[in-house]
């Protein structure tokens, strides 16, 4: 079995975000040389995560529209008794937890095995500050 | 290691359909031989859930109309920015989200080692299209 | 490659419930010789998670609170038609959903590869009863 751990890193410049990596997971399954496995693509943060989903700008403003009406952003210890800790995010942790932590994905033939419009994402909840992504890839 | 690849198409004659897929993901753990091992499965489009849960149309119900109102359908660009594209289907990208992309199920013994209830289900939100199921096993 | 199955089991004497499980996956991962792999842990039951965030009290009742809101418990056959068959908790179903069935993890070097506050959690959300958690790993 041959396997490959990366780490990413992120400093998303605003509290909500969301960023290709797809071809970091690719370069990534090409590095191990894993023709037939698994990888996995997860947040190493709990207010942040990886989700697989559409390119396009206007569902990823529609995702940030609905996600705030969900669990909206309130820094008060009042909604949240997260934030009586001294944090303000504790809204981060529940999107997180709607868009999930990780994916995992089908290498065959040395690919990922997607279907036609999925690409990998990271999903910031709780940005300007440093953030990591952890890929690793097992297989043969 | 041993591997195997198979995938399953549905093309649901509504917008929202569930379908037990249980058996075809049994078939593949047999196929691939492994008594031992992990199975991956997930929707291949970005509109559909592959999840576990219970077969209960009550409660197959009850998704459907929680998942309305959570994200309701509505084709106007005015609620959705990604149904400016033409698209009509942000609404099932959300759905999606909720009940996620993917299981990864264990192998001991040969077989799927699962609970007294657990059922693999494909869930359609975007319907009346072919789409895709991928089904990967890995292991020994 | 190596693998190992164990199960965990749970009585929660409540009807929601978080239990801090990280310790049990870490001697899981300790007992396999595992160095480098997945370890895959998941509820066996459909009305309970496993999720991995915070390990913060105040976080924990802000979920309960949260997820009541958003599938409230209802056991009237009115709300939930799933609650015709004699059972009382659709809710349960609904919020495992928002939650997670199970998690992936990576193992690097003999351990849970995790972020800084990653913690891993089995979710109760119909108590009272026994339940079980499958923790399989697998890698060399």
């Amino acid at each position: 079995m041959k396997s490959l751990t990366n780490y990413l890193t992120f400093n998303i410049p605003d509290r909500v975000g969301f960023v290709n990596i797809t071809s970091d997971v690719e370069d990534a399954v090409r590095q191990s040389g894993v023709r037939e496995g698994l990888v996995l693509v997860n947040a190493m943060h709990i207010t942040a995560s990886v989700f697989i989903n559409d390119d396009e700008p206007g569902l990823h403003a529609d995702y940030k529209k609905w996600l705030e009406q969900l669990a909206p952003f309130d820094a008060s210890p009042s909604r949240y008794q997260h934030n009586r800790t001294g944090e303000d995010n504790a809204d981060a942790h529940m999107k997180r937890q709607v868009m999930g932590r990780e994916v995992v994905v089908a290498i065959t033939n040395g690919k990922l095995d997607f279907g036609p419009w999925e690409q990998i994402f990271y999903g910031e909840f709780d940005g300007n500050r440093p953030k990591r992504v952890l890929v690793k890839v097992i297989g043969e």
